[in-house]
């Protein structure tokens, strides 16, 4: 299968980028004709369900419907119109000697794609590995294994379609748990391992695997409202960043207050936090303003991923930026200040994939950041940092042309 | 110790560029006057150098004189004089909301360098980690160990000279080999290891660290000639590619020559190559045109870092791909044609860290293509590919400014 896999991408890596659109534009067309296939599949899945303890909000991630269907076909028709990363020219330079030297973005090759039970994964992944040239094994979640066989089936078919190798996309047809570790052993035919799911998935994807990892891990992110903040804002934030989607990973988790203006702010922001339905733990200070409840030591270091919000009143930035540094995640903060040199000493000191400055943890995202689509949002330094669109998904070749120069 | 150098490294992250110059300069300067130091414990190494079982070339690499000395020195002004990475906004847009992005580069945090015996790495590696904003810790070879304690003390020195933490730059004092497997298991607080030595060395690191590793194999680097090529640049480039410095991970380990040209080429080359002392083992079609050894199975996939050189005779430009496809380690690969399909066909094809189009494949290297230093060629295709400098030490951070924007 890796190996297939493999010679599958070297094809994908010279084909012309209209090729890889025409796929994408055949499956969306396809998806649609075969609406009922796929959702009958689907059906024997949710049917299932119950047999692998999926509880009512899970199988309602698993159901497919025509509009869920709809919006996996869209999906594939908007990467279609993304620009092709591939061919890049990313720097150039004419050396003394008079080589002509430039870094060109190619493929990583094969990537290996490892997810629980969403199965419009199964198309959005597949979409992004081929836009940008490389092949993919796909290992979906067994509780969404027959839509995911109807889904692949399809996206084969199109391959064909187009002339474009069948091992392209590749499923994983087997729900034995060994058949991941068994491929995360082949560094030499898998170059991406990228697992999307839960904690534990991503941690056993990152023991076991020999080739590199996107890890996409949660966020403990944090929204420090500085003495200088403009506070009508910052309440209209602080509720955007925890209560407009708070299950997801950059939602905030705590919200911590410069304490001179910690007794007008947090009387306005507890008040529309407790309106977006938000419960605040507080800490002595900020409990001396608002009646709120006891933050305990380990409140500071969750992610609830829910209506709950730690809330805690600092000296100074300083203290703010300890804190972050101490508890956060490396992954989303955000500022609310009016003043410049606040701002600069939290961008350049917080160690974190994104930094805010006046707006919401939650634009932390492939699409509000521009990037199209996004494969994830790597929690890692090395590659790949913040949200993960085409381009992650590539390398470059370094590509020199002469007229006979030697090395003296 | 791990902890000391996170540490530090937070305040590398946002001192000026000009404070890291000034302590490469101080380190140059202080290298130069406590030059009988170190020098003295570099003897006691040589002293000791038998005990280790060190070849006489061993005992070369590991000895210093006053001008290797210098050439340290030089190498570390060098680096000064290189432009700060730190900072460079690498892209940014306007988003339709009003949101000003950007992706900021800032350095990775902690780096690891795991080294054998050549002193100059303990300056260099730390130089190069400094000046990218990153602490180091450096485990060099237990050959040279007072020459590295030695250099290391002039390096601490300098940095306190200039008012920076010392455990920016901290040495392992031990020559223990637990204490490396104990630091690549502490992937929260060393950001990218870096083994610099052997085959076996980077295997093992690789294998022990849950940290990303900068790998850089070797090379099994070939040259084609195409039919079409100029033949007497294509003796030059041959001759320059294997025997300039045939020691070397981009030195060339196998010639392969276009049937059409080979009875015209062979002759020409293997002349040169013999006065260059080059010894060629050979296919039975190119043993047909000249009179060589026979090439084994074997000698297609080794990398002889030797006057060695595997001839084979292809039937054409997509054979020669085929043969670097399944023989080559995806280093360095030249072609030597005047077709310009035949160039764009390879360059597109050959999936390698540099690809060459008339000119030699030592110029796979840092300096050649302008990154001024490097710190390894990397064989792998995560994160960095080819020669690495200052820029991939280091990672990047979204930086969004906004006013009050929230997520709708």
């Amino acid at each position: 299968m890796a190996d297939r896999a493999k010679s599958a991408s070297r094809r994908l890596a010279i084909v012309e980028g209209k090729v890889k659109n025409d796929w994408l534009l055949a499956s969306a067309e396809m998806l649609g004709k075969r609406a009922e296939e796929v959702l009958a599949a689907n059906a024997e899945d949710v049917r299932l369900a119950p047999g692998y303890e999926l509880n009512a909000a899970a199988i309602d991630r698993l159901m497919l419907n025509s509009k869920r269907l709809d919006a996996i076909r869209s999906a594939l028709v908007e990467i279609a119109h993304l620009p092709d990363p591939i061919g890049e020219t990313v720097e150039s330079s004419k050396r003394p000697n008079g080589l002509d030297v430039s870094r060109v973005r190619v493929p990583l090759g094969v990537i290996f794609m490892i997810y629980e039970s969403r199965p419009n994964v199964t198309a959005d992944a597949a979409a992004l590995c081929v836009k940008s040239g490389n092949a993919a094994i796909l290992r979906g979640g067994k509780e969404a294994f027959h839509t995911n066989l109807a889904i692949h089936a399809v996206l084969a078919d199109a391959l064909d379609s187009v002339g474009l190798p069948r091992d392209s996309v590749q499923l994983v047809r087997t729900t034995d748990r060994d058949a991941v570790g068994h491929l995360l052993k082949m560094p030499d035919r898998i170059d991406l391992a990228i697992p999307r799911g839960g904690e534990s998935l991503i941690r056993r994807v990152a023991e076991e695997a020999e080739m590199p990892v996107l890890k996409h891990f949660n966020g403990n992110c944090h929204v420090y409202v500085d003495a200088s903040a403009d506070l009508e804002m910052a309440t209209n934030v602080i509720v955007n960043a925890k209560a407009q989607r708070p299950g997801v990973c950059n939602a905030a988790e705590t919200l911590l207050v410069h304490r001179d203006v910690a007794s007008r702010f947090l009387p306005m922001a507890s008040e529309a936090l407790r309106k977006a339905g938000v419960e605040l733990r507080g800490d002595d200070k900020s409990r001396a303003i608002v009646p709120i409840n006891v933050a305990s030591p380990e409140d500071w270091d969750t992610e609830y991923l829910d209506l709950i919000l730690t809330v805690g009143v600092v000296d100074s930035i300083d203290d703010a930026i300890a804190h972050i540094t101490k508890h956060g995640s490396g992954h989303t903060e955000a500022i609310l200040t009016r003043d410049l040199a606040s701002a600069r000493k939290f961008v350049a000191e917080v160690d974190s994939a994104a930094v805010m400055v006046n707006t919401s943890t939650r634009f932390n995202d492939g699409g509000m950041l521009g990037l199209g689509a996004e494969i994830g949002i790597s929690t890692d330094k090395y590659h790949a940092r913040g949200p993960c669109g085409l381009r992650e998904l590539t390398t470059t070749k370094w590509v020199v042309y002469g007229n006979g120069q030697i090395r003296i």
